[in-house]
This record gives structure tokens, C-alpha cells and sequence, in this order.
């Protein structure tokens, strides 16, 4: 049978073209600053330039990466350019890049510590070393009742803390019975999407999903949180689970976490923390305070691939019970039985999270971790947010700006006076420029601009650039 | 600013560590044999030789590679050895990697189209190709109501259709009042454990799941499942949902979706269809059979990442009404507004699945079929159900042992006459040789041995060895 022709890609020509897309990633970051950040590609435009039908017999690697640049850069968004101001980033870098390159390589699947070892226990190791470099409560370590484990993204993160807290506020019968209708969600209006998606996916109903008031910094309040709990108890219903936000993605609005951790002790409420992009900040000492009042929470999570410099997908989640976690995710059907798992002397991450299969997806977090060391982080992680609040002060040094709220680290929201229609047009003027990618959102029903600084490129030469180009488009704007 | 130290690696260095990397990983391709199988590791070997805290200051990256060597490599199960017949595989390829290592350098974050219209196109035409290339009904595909998306896993599949069943079946109210306690799901015994989950996290609850008997094949009895729905429907519950499946995790049965789907049709379910491992036969002309009924799906899925040699993670789901499905999942928070959205003339992936972030992963998928081609792809599925066929005689040919299961491709299910615990000692034995990796299920109460041939470098050399392995272990524990 070994005679018959093998397509396979043999151990050399690998090694020729590893070093061909090695060479191909490196030009792409010293040429990046060239392309539009915002793709221009037109709807159907890189459909219409591929092939109706796959190829019968197999093609150069030369003629698919040829095509990586004619067909696919067009259109590309470039979320590693420095000038990637919007949304919140998807930080990479290059030592993560190459830890996704080793984890292909090694291909393995990491569903049961069986299925291989380091796998899980990198896994486990890094996320006991996070949790100490941002300063999360002992609970949340391997060595307590809690742990961590590795999500696609705070989505996934948020959807397993509603499940875990459906079956504990049900006795571990939610599972079984499905859910009552009767069990409630606590959020903030600026709370992010995906918990309402979770609501719905888990079952609670949107219904009864309750979006709590924000004070003037954006930031959910506990009195209304408090009383709105008490109506529910009166209307017979469960409360259940409270999410609260360290850096909302509309503002970086700071909820206040000790406050409504009390509040959910009291009550018996599981309390999730969502600090997706701004948790990473916290492994500067003069940041940790974001994280006051996590003692008080069941779980949390913050993204190392939003701002850490670790490549999409990278969520950091942490539990206090990991009982309570897996006694609500696990499954073990006969052909997934080994005598490890039977030891309990392993984790099975498997049960931790929806799928049941997993890459191995610590090894880029603890590429980046040594790489770059505890120190490195921070110097990177200080320098984003003095950048931030130097372009807070020029924003505040043109009277024609204003700024739409607290910028406690990274995400400068501001607009200009002329209303929002102006701004609107400001944002797609300098998007379609093509210089920088900036978006927007709406606070206290106005048009805001938003300027997030936590590319991994990006130096004070960009900011500058950035401001420049917002005033003079600004400028030709006003003139128009 | 830029004057200050940047611990960032420089695009030199990267071409220099991205090409030792590269090498490493074709090291360890050219000496993969040499390696246990099943990593020999013990539990909390790896953390015991990691520091308790993480590195101040950065490291060497060449620290960082030896590591992989001495620390993560023992404890490492090598899914990619040509030895692995356990499970099924997560089978990689080197374009597949280079498709990886390619998607982590330009690290877009696809949610929206506008985020890299590349990212979102690609996928479509790529889905919309593969469906062509296994014979899916043309409703599956783009031009149509249908289309397909690439998720993490068959879990993530299985889930979002259950979900989007589950909002069919209410007409489309379970979003908002959660899920009524009503709604029935069936499965047969063999289903994956997947679709238990999803029945649990949806809150349908497992109460409401019927698990329906199978015949002699181990093949869902339709006749049971039609009686079951009457049953269901005559104490006042709504069948909502039934999973087929073609070719089960533990002996790949196949369930007759036609017979199943014209069922569903007349009493109003959502079908999906699970062909994770098996679906990748169909791209053979010959093995297309196992599609038979599928016009009668609302959804199906399968993994490249399994038998089409490309790097987990990588579902493609279809369903025949993508808006059922984007109806089901959609949100569209202020920040996440933008023309292209508001156009209706582009797709937006972040609909379709769970979580919100995604990687830009049909380039792996799109690599994989250009450098092999469809012929090419054909001839390595066609070489292993050849192995496993030939596997099937010399099972046949030792009247020590006896199939367990029909073996319609390429996983065979046999067991040594001698007993469960005889048949149990022979899997730890031949484990902890290291020469091969095998796992086993139960099958009409019996301990089943599975032995799966679908790695991308199995060969008849590592078949024929692993047979001698067998029946060597079986000849030494008969006699001991």
C-alpha cells in the first residue's frame, strides 16, 4: 500500500514552506502600517474570485499562499495593525503565535488528562500563576475548591458561571427537570451581550433577565440591584445570578464589585465577574484595585487574547466550587472511562466547559508569560494606559471635544460637540481613510466615540497620528 | 515612549524562532514512532517540575523550546503518531498547520463581516464546497435558505440546534420565557453524550430526553421512536427533536436518516444529523450512500478535524434555514452596529454559534483541500477503510477473537472470546507498551477493544504491526 502516491506534505517540504509562511507573517508585521486597518474589500468581492467548484488534484503551496495575498489580504481588517483602535483588541503577539503554531504541531486533544497530561496540567499550572499575577483570591487556585480552565472567550465563560448557577439555585435538579422560568438574572444595562445570550441558551428566558440601572460613571447600582431583588422575592420568583463588570465594553465603566458581593452573599446570589478586556491591567500593583470585592464572587474571567498578547481564543475562567462546575457539566460515557479519571487524582477538563474536545491552548499563554516575564507585561500593559490618558488630555485641550466618560485605563470615550450626526460621520471619514479603525457606541443616547489603546504595536508615534488625523478630518468636516 | 525598552520579539527574531520551531515540529513528525503512544506521565509529574511562580523577567525562547523538550514532550499522548487507533482521531496535516500558524499571524477576530470580510467569505465558500464534496442536498448551501459555519466541536453543533429547534417548537418564545419542561428530544443509546449535554444546558432536561433502543446493528429502531412520539404526544409533551446519527463514537453504526427524517417531516421534529467522524467517507463516490435521507435534515454536521486532516478545531454545521438559527442566536448590541450589517447583503458568523469572538479558521480547511485535492483526499479515506477491512479478516482469521460490531468503514470493534477482563487487561497491556494507543466502549453489556484507522500517517506497516501486537499480548496472556 506504501507504494500507492501519498499527497501528504513530507517532513521537508514542510520545513520549506513553515519557513515560507514564518517569512510571509514576518514581512506581513513589518509592512502592516501599509494597508487600510479597515478592509475595503466590497460584499461578495473575495467570493467572486474563488473557484465555483474545490480542486480535483491538489495545488503548489505556492499557488494558495500566492492567493493569501491577491485574494484573502484585501480582505483582511488588520486587528494587528498599531493604528486598530476599535472595539476592544485581539491582541497578538509573536511569541503566542508561535505557541499556536507548536500546538498545531502537536496536535493533541486535550479532553481527559489521559489523552495527554500536559495538556491539563500546563493548563492548570498557568492559571494558578495568573491568578496570582492579578491578584485573584486564593479560592480560585487548583491548591482550594477552585480553579481555572481555558474558554473560547468570556461568552463561553458566562454561559458555564449561568448553568453552574442554575444548578446550584435548583438543588442540582435544573439539569434534570430543565429550568422553572422562575429563576432570575441581575445585569447592567452596559453589561455585554453574551450574558443575554446565555440567559436565553441556558433557558432562564430573557424575561427574566433583569437589566439594573447605571449611575453617572456607567456602573450598575447596587440599591437598585438590592430593591429590585426584594420585588422579585415578593413576586415568588428565584433570584439567582448577578454579573458584574470590570470594564464594561462600552465605557470601561467599573462596577462596584465588593458592594454587590455582599449583597449577593446576603442573598445566596452566584456572582459572576466579567473583566474581559480590563482584568490583564491588574497585573500592575497600581491597577489591582480594580479587583477589590472578588473574594465575594463564584467566578470569573478576564481574556488574555484581548489584551495580554496572547492570540484569540484565550479566556481565563475561574470558579470558587469547582464541584459546583462539574457536577453541572460532566458526561462519561463508557468509551471515555480510564483508570486516571477513576483515581480522581487528575482533572478531566472536558467537564468544565460545552465541548468535549480542546487544543492545547496553554501553551501560547505560557510562551507569552516567560517570554516576556511578570515585568515585561506590566511595562507594555503601563505604557497602553498612559497613552490612553495622554489622549484624554487632548481631548480635553480642544474645546470643540468632550469626553463621554471615566477613562479609568484604556478606552477613551469622547465625541465631538456638533452632535451625532457629525460624529458619525467622523468615525466613517476616518475609517474609510483607512489610517485608523475606530467604532462607536451610544451613552445616555448619544453617538460616542470610542479609542481603546491595547494593540500590541502600538507606540505613542500612532496615538499622536490618530489625534492628528481625528482633528483635521474633524476640521474639514466643520468646513464642509 | 519608543525609547523605552520593548520586550516585543522583533520580526528577525521571529524568522528565527518561527523556523526553529517549524524544524521542531518536523523532528518530531521524522521521529514520532520512536515515542509512547499513551503518554507514560504521572499525574502531577509536569506541574512538580514547573516553578510555583511565574518568570519576573523574560526568558530565552530557546529556554522556552527546551522546556517543550524535556517537560511538556513525556507528557504528551501523540495524537499524530501513525499508532493511534483510540477514540477517534483529531487527525492533523501539515498544510493544516500551516493553514494554523497562517490564521494566528494575521489574528482577525471574524464576529462581523466588517471585521475581516476575508474571514466570513472564505468560510461560506468553503462550507459551500465541502457540501458539494460529500453530496449534501443543495438547501444546505449558501444560495439558499441554508448554509454552513464552522464551529468548535459536534457539541457546539449539536447545541445550536437544539436550540434552534427548541425556539421553532415555541414559535420562537423559549428565547424569552425559557424553556417550558415540555419539550422532548430523542436520541438512540449510541448517540454521542454531546447531545445529553446540550439537552442540559438548553433546559430541556434530561427528564424530557428519550433515549430510543437500537437494533441488532446497533442503529436507531424508528419503529420505536415513532411509538415513543405517540406515547409523548398522548401525555401532552411536544416531541421537538431527534438525533441521528451516522456512525456512532463506540462501533459507528449507522441509523437509517431516511427512514428517521420522513418521520420528523410527518410529525413536525427537527433533525439533525451527527456524522462527525463518518461524514468525510462521502467524499468517495462509493461510501455517499450514508447520506441517504438527508433532504429530510434541518441540520447536520461533521469534522474535518477528525478524518479530513485538518487541525482541531473544526465542525462544519449545516442547516437548511439559517434564519431559524440566526433568529435563535442573534444580538446586536449598539457597539456591534455597521453598514455592512445593516445591508442585509453580508453574513455575520457571530450568529450563528455560541460564542461571539471567532478565529479565522476555514483557511486551514480551505489549505487542506487545495494541497490535496479531492482525489487526493479520496485516497487516503479509501486507504483506510481498506486497512480496517483488511483488519476485519485477520479478526476473522483468529477464531480467538470475534467482531462485535458490522464495520462499514473504518472502525472495527472486536473482542477476544476469553472475557471482559481478559479484553481488559489486553487494551492496558498493549497502552502501556507504547507501540500503539487503543480504546474501548461497551456493547450489548460486553467490554468492546475499538480500533479506529484514521490518522493521516497510518499506513498498512502500522496495521500490520499492531495486529502482530495484538495477537502477541493475547498469545502472552493466555498463557500467563
Amino acid at each position: 500500500m506504501s507504494e500507492k502516491k501519498s499527497f501528504h506534505m513530507s517532513p521537508e517540504e514542510f520545513r520549506k514552506y513553515g519557513r515560507a509562511v514564518v517569512d510571509w507573517i514576518a514581512d506581513y508585521y513589518e509592512n502592516i502600517e501599509s494597508f487600510p486597518v479597515l478592509s475595503r474589500a466590497e460584499p461578495g468581492q473575495l467570493r467572486a474570485s474563488l473557484p465555483s467548484q474545490p480542486p480535483v488534484h491538489g495545488e503548489a503551496f505556492e499557488a494558495i499562499l500566492k492567493d493569501v495575498n491577491t485574494l484573502i489580504l484585501p480582505g483582511i481588517t488588520h486587528w494587528q495593525s498599531p493604528n486598530f483602535f476599535a472595539f476592544f483588541p485581539a491582541n497578538a503577539s509573536c511569541p503566542a503565535i508561535l505557541g499556536e503554531l507548536l500546538s498545531a504541531g502537536l496536535g493533541v486533544q486535550g479532553m481527559l488528562w489521559a489523552t495527554s497530561p500536559a495538556c491539563t496540567e500546563l493548563e492548570t499550572h498557568v492559571l494558578d500563576w495568573m491568578a496570582d499575577m492579578i491578584g485573584l483570591p486564593g479560592k480560585f487556585k487548583s491548591d482550594s475548591a477552585g480553579g481555572g480552565v481555558i474558554q473560547d472567550s468570556a461568552s463561553g465563560a458566562a454561559l458555564c458561571a449561568l448553568l453552574a448557577a442554575r444548578e446550584r439555585a435548583t438543588g442540582y435538579e435544573s439539569n434534570r427537570v430543565g429550568c422553572t422560568g422562575r429563576l432570575v438574572v441581575y445585569t447592567s444595562s452596559q453589561t455585554h451581550s453574551s450574558v443575554e445570550k446565555g440567559v436565553k441558551v441556558a433557558g432562564f428566558g430573557s424575561d427574566n433577565l433583569r437589566v439594573i440601572e447605571v449611575d453617572e460613571k456607567f456602573a450598575l447600582r447596587p440599591d437598585v440591584l438590592a430593591s429590585q431583588i426584594r420585588k422579585d422575592r415578593d413576586a415568588g420568583l428565584i433570584p439567582c445570578f448577578v454579573c458584574a463588570t470590570v470594564g464594561t465594553t462600552s465605557s470601561n465603566a467599573i462596577d462596584p464589585v465588593a458592594e454587590i458581593g455582599r449583597l449577593c452573599k446576603q442573598e445566596g446570589l452566584w456572582l459572576h465577574v466579567d473583566a474581559a478586556m480590563s482584568g490583564t491591567a491588574a497585573i500592575c500593583p497600581e491597577y489591582r484595585h480594580i479587583h477589590e470585592g472578588l473574594e465575594f464572587a463564584d467566578s470569573y474571567c478576564f481574556n488574555p487574547h484581548k489584551w495580554m498578547f496572547t492570540n484569540f481564543d484565550c479566556d481565563c475562567f475561574f470558579v470558587a466550587d469547582r464541584a459546583a462546575l462539574i457536577k453541572t457539566l460532566s458526561i462519561l460515557p463508557e468509551y471515555l472511562k480510564n483508570k486516571a479519571t477513576e483515581s480522581g487524582a487528575v482533572i478531566d477538563y472536558r467537564d468544565w466547559h460545552i465541548p468535549l474536545g480542546r487544543r492545547f491552548r496553554s501553551l501560547k499563554l505560557w510562551f507569552v508569560i516567560r517570554h516576556y516575564g511578570v515585568e515585561g507585561l506590566r511595562r507594555h500593559v503601563r505604557q497602553h494606559v498612559e497613552l490612553a490618558q495622554n489622549f484624554v488630555k487632548w481631548v480635553q485641550a480642544d474645546e470643540r471635544f468632550e469626553l463621554a466618560a471615566p477613562a479609568p485605563l484604556n478606552l477613551v470615550c469622547f465625541r465631538h460637540k456638533a452632535g451625532d450626526a457629525f460624529n458619525q460621520k467622523l468615525v466613517e471619514k476616518l475609517n474609510q481613510s483607512g489610517k485608523l479603525y475606530l467604532t462607536h457606541t451610544l451613552l445616555k443616547n448619544q453617538y460616542i466615540i470610542r479609542f481603546c489603546i491595547a494593540q500590541t504595536y502600538t507606540e505613542e508615534r500612532h496615538v499622536r497620528e490618530a489625534w492628528r488625523q481625528i482633528q483635521e478630518t474633524a476640521d474639514a468636516l466643520e468646513k464642509s
